[in-house]
């Protein structure tokens, strides 16, 4: 008899396994792979469609559709160029039709775009790479906040030897851009990969990683509250109004009281892309000897002359005071082709202005996902050296 | 000056909402609400897909493919009949494709299928929603196996004031399916919000829930290993061998060692679904002594009768031996429609014969994620209660 049952349990096995095949709209039992990473590095993407008239695939790998070709079994494929080493998103149009990879069941939600993903290593990816080395622990967990009258939600990474030790460590504040939330740089940032990795090799000091959600009108990630699975938009309320600003407080508050941290300026940085860019800039003037080490990543630096909040109020006056407190490092970082390069070009008019020192690292690129890992890579080592 | 960068984010955040429309494949503003949910429960799924030439929707909330028809604007639609309040998932098919939703951000992986899914209120799955209650928190942590000379990824929640408490905790130990890794509790079976909502509601005493993974060949699920980004397959090696169950100690050491847990058998439960069934059946007699509480859902019983491992041997009297020293509960729940229900009936057939207590929870339906929440939300309420 048990023989038999684990005969049907194989039996079972198998017929889930052909559903899973004859869910691709297809009887034939056909193994796709999708995407092959060659040894060259070069990338194969297969998409079984055999009534399809046309398919391509897009992606950040290269310009616009790349069509893909039929073979006799109706199976769709391109193959790159050699790619340089890269995290890269992509998907497949048929028939004039935006869809995922059903042989990859690996995604990246961003905003309200799912992609699928892939990861050419063999150079700059590798950091950003799970590798066999000590894992950090990466925890979701809710913070109250008054200031907001609710509980939030908020990731957080400890490293390393953390849950087993008495040492108290330092803290980054790591901060997403407009329409990410607090799964933003774990996800699209592979930041606990990059510190895990930085860490083991060297290059980083043991630190925790809070990453907040920094649009107070949202407790979590979509999905991740009582608001349920709805469709999430790019702009969301009091994302730059300075409610955030103002109650970031309750933040540091509850991680200084939760975590082993050190809990004065030397033991903390801050930094963001984009609006996060923007969050950090404001919050490191606004709590001005609080952050020895901040990061602007491709900010979107200024507010809007109408804004209301006190935050945005004597800008220079606050940078003065941070100035003089003191502080180690101010990172800023932009891609030539930026929409914002001209906004920290003047930005950085005005620091030198007032003499204000930070260090700067212009890239390539724009407003994306690829400089905001790489900038994140360089900017960890540089933190609480001193 | 500042007015202006604050105007070009505004541009630049329309640009990236515009250019998702795009993505779709066609050049209309319109806005796609899928899935919609009515006031009613039925539910409309849409698809923009203006060159289809049929387009329908299956999951399981109907048989088969339930047709979509398209409107003047090229968006396909279908309304189901009022649905039960559940959690369910769904595709579209287009032109004999399987696709996701594009309007739909939220999925679930489930071995190598990913899936839409829609939650239905109002009944059963409000116990699965994230609701206005103190919430745990979900950690993704790696532990040493010395066992299997590794390190090796598991999930842990610890219910809410855990972090700011001194408070001993029993604990659960929740194991998954063949197929599934540490992450299929938490995402498809919803059991951090199903234990928040059961201990805000006080149906449940506060308690440690530890989801390892099962499959030993595997560090991590897929994607959070050193193995990367790799498609899944049902069946692992080492899954039902022995390997698991010898190894589990090094699971409870970590977590005896690593939080303030109850250190000894009325602290400890263990249950799980399929694979995970058996496991904990195995796991539960071969360390006789360590669990008052046992839960096997849709269990896969019995071993191969050609399975090597000292594991399997001595079934029924390490069974007896249980019996001897003790448990409190010993709940068996099956699905009239599962094809493991006449392997349960006797499995049951055999407890009864050597006069061994258990619970008995017979359901409609098979063998589904939908019954195995019902069975942990029922489950949950009777553990560490003595």
């Amino acid at each position: 008899m048990y023989k038999k049952i684990f005969f049907t349990l194989l039996v079972f096995s198998t017929s889930i396994m052909m559903q899973a095949q004859e869910n691709l709209g297809f009887g034939q039992r056909k193994e796709i792979i999708s995407p092959e990473i060659h040894a060259d590095n070069s990338v194969t993407f297969r998409l079984l469609a055999p009534l399809a008239d046309s398919v391509s695939v897009t992606g950040d790998f290269a310009q616009g559709h790349n069509k893909m070709t039929k073979d006799a079994d109706g199976v769709w494929s391109f193959t790159t160029r050699t790619l340089p080493s890269e995290l890269y998103t992509y998907a497949f149009t048929a028939n004039g039709l935006q869809m995922n990879d059903p042989n990859n069941v690996h995604y990246r939600r961003d905003v309200a775009s799912t992609l699928n993903v892939l990861l050419v290593g063999g150079g700059q990816a590798d950091i950003y790479k799970v590798n066999n080395v000590p894992h950090g622990t990466v925890a979701k967990r809710w913070y109250e906040s008054p200031g907001n009258k609710t509980d939030r939600r908020i990731t957080i990474y400890t490293p390393p030897g953390y849950e087993s030790g008495n040492t108290s460590y330092p803290v980054l504040y790591l901060l997403h851009g407009m329409g990410g939330d607090e799964e933003a740089w774990p996800t699209l940032g592979r930041a606990t990969q990059i510190i895990d990795n930085l860490i083991a090799e060297g290059k980083a000091k043991p630190m925790i990683i809070v990453m907040p959600n920094g649009n107070v009108a949202q407790e979590a990630a979509p999905g991740e509250s009582s608001e349920g699975f709805y469709k999430p938009t790019f702009r969301l309320p009091n994302t730059m109004d300075g409610k955030y600003e103002e109650t970031f407080i309750d933040i540091i508050n509850f991680v200084d009281k939760n975590y082993r941290t050190v809990r004065n300026k030397s033991g903390r940085a801050i930094a963001g892309l984009s609006m996060g860019g923007f969050h950090s800039f404001h919050i490191s003037r606004y709590y001005p000897n609080s952050f020895d080490y901040v990061g602007l990543f491709s900010a979107a630096i200024m507010p809007n002359e109408n804004a209301k909040s006190s935050v945005y109020k004597n800008i220079e006056d606050t940078l003065l005071k941070q100035k003089q407190n003191g502080y180690k490092l101010y990172w800023i970082g932009i891609g030539k082709d930026d929409f914002l390069y001209q906004a920290n070009t003047d930005f950085r008019k005005k620091l030198d202005g007032i003499n204000f020192k930070y260090a700067y690292r212009e890239s390539e690129g724009g407003h994306t996902w690829r400089n905001w890992r790489v900038y994140l890579s360089e900017f960890l080592p540089l933190l609480f050296n001193q």
